[in-house]
C-alpha cells in the first residue's frame, strides 16, 4: 500500500466539476441532494458482459478527499471563483453515501454499477476520480478474463508494465489483471503492494551479454536451479536456444540433481516453434518442461494457436492485456439521475434525452437486482428498479425492456432467486465497507463465471443478457419522456 | 509536482531485471561497463515521425532511485535472491550516464532516443520504468500532434481524464497533450503540476439539475459572465439548446454589458448542428460565439468535419487523444548494444537477431545526428553512428541504409548541417541537465515542425524520412552479423 497511503488525488477533477461547485455554492445549492449513476453502455470488444474493478482504489481516494492549503491557493489562481466558495472548500469532506458492485462481479450496459447519492457539490467533485479508476480497472479485468478464458485453464501472465499508459496503469492494470484471472505479473511495484504472485526470468539482454547462449543458459541455471526458465530466441530457436537448453539441463541441471524448469519463445511462428520445440525437448526427456511464449499475444491469437495444436502451455501477455490494445477505453459515465428539492422530499427524477435512443438515461435514485435461474444458479436478467422498491420471489414478476419498452419478460415466481447488486460503500460519508483483498476478489471473479450460460461466454456474438426495468420505473421512465417531448414540442 | 516529490518508484520494474541483476552480482559482473539503447521500430497511426516526451519525468525517477528497508524485505520474502545482493541493494544509487533527446523533438523508428552507458545493474534496473515513461509520453504527445494538425491552427483540448488509463495516464497524458500542440487541458492536477492552461464550463447533470434549459444557462451566464460557454445538446441543440444560449445571451448578458462567449455540442451530426447553429447565432447577431465541439473525435473525424465545412473553431478530444485510441501502444524497446571486458576496455558491439530483419539491433555504444539541409533547415536524414565519430559538414557524407544495406545515400559537402540530438542528462550518477518548463518544450515541439517537409506531416502515407548508418557503424553491424551466421552454421 506504500503508493496509495501517501497521495492525495483530490486535485484530479475535470476543471468543469469546479465551476459547477462554485455556481451551486453561490446560488445557495449545495445541500441538494442528488442522485448520480455510474454506467457504461457497451461491453469492450463485442462481449457479452464486463467485470467490474477500482472499488478499493475509489475507498481510499473517497477517504482522502481534501483540499490543501496549495490546492486552495491553485483555484484562487484561476480568478473564476468566489472567495467565500474557495473558504467552504478548506473544510470540504465527503459527506455523501456511495453504493457500489462488488469487485469482481460481473456487470452489464447501461444498469449503474456505482450510485452516489450525496449533497450536489459532493457528489459533482467525484465524477472524474470515480470514473478514471472505474474504466481503467474493468477494462483491463474484463481483457483479461477474455485472455484467461482463451488460455481454457492454461496460466497467463501480465508482461504489460513497459507497455502501460504509464506507471498507475501498470500496478493498477497487474492488480486488474489478477482479479480477471491472471496468475500473476511481471510488475514488481505491483506485487509488493496487493500481494500478487510475481515472475520473471530474463531479457534478450541476458543472453547477449555473456560470450554465447550456452554460457549464458549455464549462468542463468546456477544462479536459479529451481526455476531455470530459459529464453531461447535470441539468435535461433530450434539451431541454437533449445539445443543450449537441452545441454544446459543435461550438463549444469542434472548434475547438481535438478530439472530444466522451461523454455520461453518470444517471436517467431509460435506454433511451429513451439511444436518443434516440444519434440526436440520430449525426445531428451524434457517433455515436462514449461514452454511459454511471449509475443505480441491477445485472446485471438491465443485461440487461434490453441486450434493450430501450438504446444505452448503459459502466456505471457503485455501490450493487448495491458492496454486492452484493441479496445482501449471502458466508456463508463456518471449522470444526474435525481434531485430533491427539499431536504425530506421525495426524490425528483432527472433524464438526458438524446437523438440516440440508447442514450437516453434511466431516470431515478435506483437500484439493481440480479436475477437468477433458481434451479441453475445461472444468470436470467438484471433488474433496475426504484432504490426502495422490494420484490417477493415467490410472485410472477414482469420486466421491461429500457429502450424498446414494448419488449417485457414474464419471471414465474418460484423459479428465480435476487441478489442486490449494490452494497452499501460509505454513508453520511463514513467508508461502511472493507474491501476483500486482490485474492478473495480473484475467487469472487472465478465463482461469477459459474452463473453465466456457456452462450454468455462466447469471445463473439455472446448471448446478450437483459437488463431491464421495473414495472414501477418503466412509467417513470415513460411518464418523463412523455414530459420532454410534449415541451420540446411547445417550446420549438 | 506535488505527485512526484513524494513517490519512489524504484519498485516500478520487471522482476526478470532484479534476477538478472542477481546474477550478475553473484557472477561478480555487476560493474561491467554497458550500453543500452531505448528505440521505437514504427510511428503510430502510420505517421511520418514521433514526438520524444517523458524525459523530465525520468530525471525524476533517477535521481530518487533508491531500495527502502521494506523493498528489501519484499525481495527477501520471494526467497530468489542471495544476502549478499540484498546487502548491496541498501546503498544502491544510480552510478551511471545517460544521453536522451531533448522533450519535444522529433524522432524516427530504430534511432536511440535514449542510450544508457552505466554499470550491468544500474543500466538492467531501469528498463521498465524508462520504457514506461517515454512509451505513454510519447504516445500522447505524438497523437495530439496528429490531432492538432488535423484541426489546421484551431485550438485543441484535452478532455480525455475519465477515459484515461488511471490517474498518472490522466496527467502526464495531459502533459504531453500540450507538448504536442493542445492549448491546455480540462484535468485541474495536470494544470496545477505543470502549469498547463485549465478550461472546464458545465456537464450535462448542470443542465438537468435545474428546472429548464433556460434556467439552467442563466444559472452559469450569472456566475461566469466573463466566460459563458454553454452545452447546447442536453435535450435538444437546434429546437431548445441554441434558442435559450440566443435567449440567455440576449436577456442576462447584454444587460451586464457581456457577450457570449461560445457554444459546446457534445453529440448529434456536428456537421449539420455546427453550421445550423451557427446561423442561428449569426442571425441574432452572436457569429462570434465559440462553437465548440467534443464527441468521440480524433484526428480523421476532424479532418472529415473540416471538409464538410463544420462551423467548427474549438475541438474538446477526449478518450482518443488520452488513449491514442487506434494505437494505444508505444512499442519503443530497450535493448543491450555494447559491453566492456575491462573497465579501460574498448566497448565490444553486440547484437541481437531475428528471422524478422526489422527487428536486428543496431550494435555498439551509438549517438544521432540529425542531418539538415542547410539551406531550407529541413530534415534530410538521421545518422546512427558510434558516440566518439565526428564528421565534417564541408566533406561529402555515405550513410547506409540499416536494412537494405545495397542502399547508400551520398550527401554532398557544404549542402548540409549537423545536431547531435543525444544530449548528455547524467554522468556519473549525476544529473547534468535542467529540464525546461512544459510551456518551453511545448515552444521546441512547435519550431521542429518547421524542419519537417510537407510530404512528412500528412496524416495518412507520409513520405519516410531515412534513418541510416556512419560508414563505420554498418561495417561493425555487417561484420558481427556475418560473424553470427557463421556462429549458428557452426552450431547447427
Amino acid at each position: 500500500m506504500k503508493q496509495s497511503e501517501t497521495r492525495n488525488l483530490t486535485m484530479m477533477m475535470d476543471l468543469y466539476e469546479m465551476t459547477m461547485a462554485n455556481g451551486y455554492f453561490n446560488d445557495q445549492d449545495k445541500d441538494t441532494r442528488v442522485a448520480f449513476d455510474v454506467f457504461y453502455r457497451s461491453n469492450p470488444d463485442g462481449g457479452g458482459f464486463a467485470i467490474f474493478a477500482g472499488l478499493e482504489q475509489i475507498l481510499e481516494y473517497i477517504e482522502n478527499l481534501h483540499f490543501d492549503e496549495e490546492d486552495i491557493a491553485y483555484f484562487r489562481s484561476l480568478n473564476i471563483f468566489t472567495e467565500d466558495f474557495l473558504a467552504y472548500l478548506k473544510d470540504f469532506k465527503f459527506s455523501g453515501d456511495i453504493y457500489a458492485f462488488k469487485e469482481g462481479t460481473i456487470m452489464y450496459p447501461n444498469e449503474p454499477i456505482i450510485t452516489v447519492v450525496a449533497p450536489l457539490i459532493d457528489a459533482q467533485l467525484i465524477e472524474t476520480a470515480l470514473l478514471a479508476q472505474v474504466n481503467h480497472q474493468s477494462l483491463i479485468a474484463t481483457k483479461t478474463r477474455r485472455i484467461v478464458s482463451a488460455a481454457e485453464g492454461r496460466a497467463v501472465s501480465d508482461f504489460g508494465a513497459r507497455r502501460a499508459h504509464n506507471m498507475d496503469a501498470a500496478v493498477y492494470g497487474a492488480r486488474a489483471a489478477y482479479i480477471g484471472g491472471a496468475v500473476g505479473t511481471a510488475t514488481v511495484l505491483a506485487g509488493q503492494m496487493f500481494d500478487i504472485p510475481v515472475s520473471g526470468t530474463m531479457a534478450h539482454s541476458w543472453v547477449m551479454y555473456y560470450k554465447d547462449e550456452f554460457e549464458a543458459f549455464k549462468h542463468y541455471a546456477e544462479n536459479y536451479p529451481d526455476g531455470t526458465v530459459l529464453l531461447v530466441d535470441t539468435y535461433d530457436v530450434i539451431g541454437s536456444g533449445i539445443p543450449n537448453a537441452i545441454r544446459v539441463a543435461k550438463e549444469v541441471l542434472e548434475p547438481m540433481g535438478k530439472r530444466l524448469k522451461g523454455i520461453r519463445i518470444d517471436s517467431g511462428d509460435l506454433a511451429y516453434l513451439s511444436k518443434k520445440a516440444y519434440q526436440m525437448l520430449e525426445a531428451e526427456g524434457f517433455g515436462d518442461a514449461i514452454i511459454s511464449a511471449s509475443s505480441d499475444l491477445d485472446e485471438y491469437l491465443i485461440d487461434s494457436l490453441k486450434t493450430q495444436g501450438a504446444k505452448i502451455n503459459s502466456w505471457g501477455v503485455g501490450t493487448n492485456l495491458i492496454t486492452s490494445g484493441d479496445w482501449p477505453a471502458f466508456g463508463g459515465v456518471y449522470k444526474l439521475a435525481a434531485a430533491k428539492d427539499k431536504e425530506d422530499a421525495e426524490f425528483t427524477p432527472k433524464i438526458k434525452l438524446s437523438e440516440n435512443s440508447e442514450k437516453v438515461t434511466n431516470p431515478g435514485n435506483k437500484t439493481i437486482f440480479r436475477i437468477y435461474d433458481k434451479e441453475s444458479g445461472k444468470i436470467r436478467a438484471d433488474l433496475i428498479c426504484l432504490a426502495d422498491e422490494t420484490f417477493d420471489e415467490s410472485k410472477d414478476m414482469i420486466i421491461f425492456d429500457p429502450i424498446e419498452t414494448w419488449k417485457k419478460t414474464k419471471i414465474k415466481g418460484g423459479t428465480y432467486t435476487l441478489r442486490e447488486l449494490l452494497v452499501p460503500i460509505f454513508q453520511k460519508g463514513a467508508c461502511v465497507y472493507t474491501s476483500p483483498s486482490v485474492m478473495e476478489i480473484r475467487d469472487i471473479c472465478t465463482r461469477e463465471k459459474d452463473t453465466l450460460w456457456e452462450e454468455s461466454k462466447r469471445l463473439v456474438n455472446p448471448h446478450e443478457v437483459y437488463v431491464d426495468l421495473s414495472d414501477k420505473l418503466y412509467h417513470i421512465k415513460s411518464d418523463l419522456l412523455e414530459e420532454m417531448s410534449m415541451k420540446a414540442l411547445g417550446e420549438q
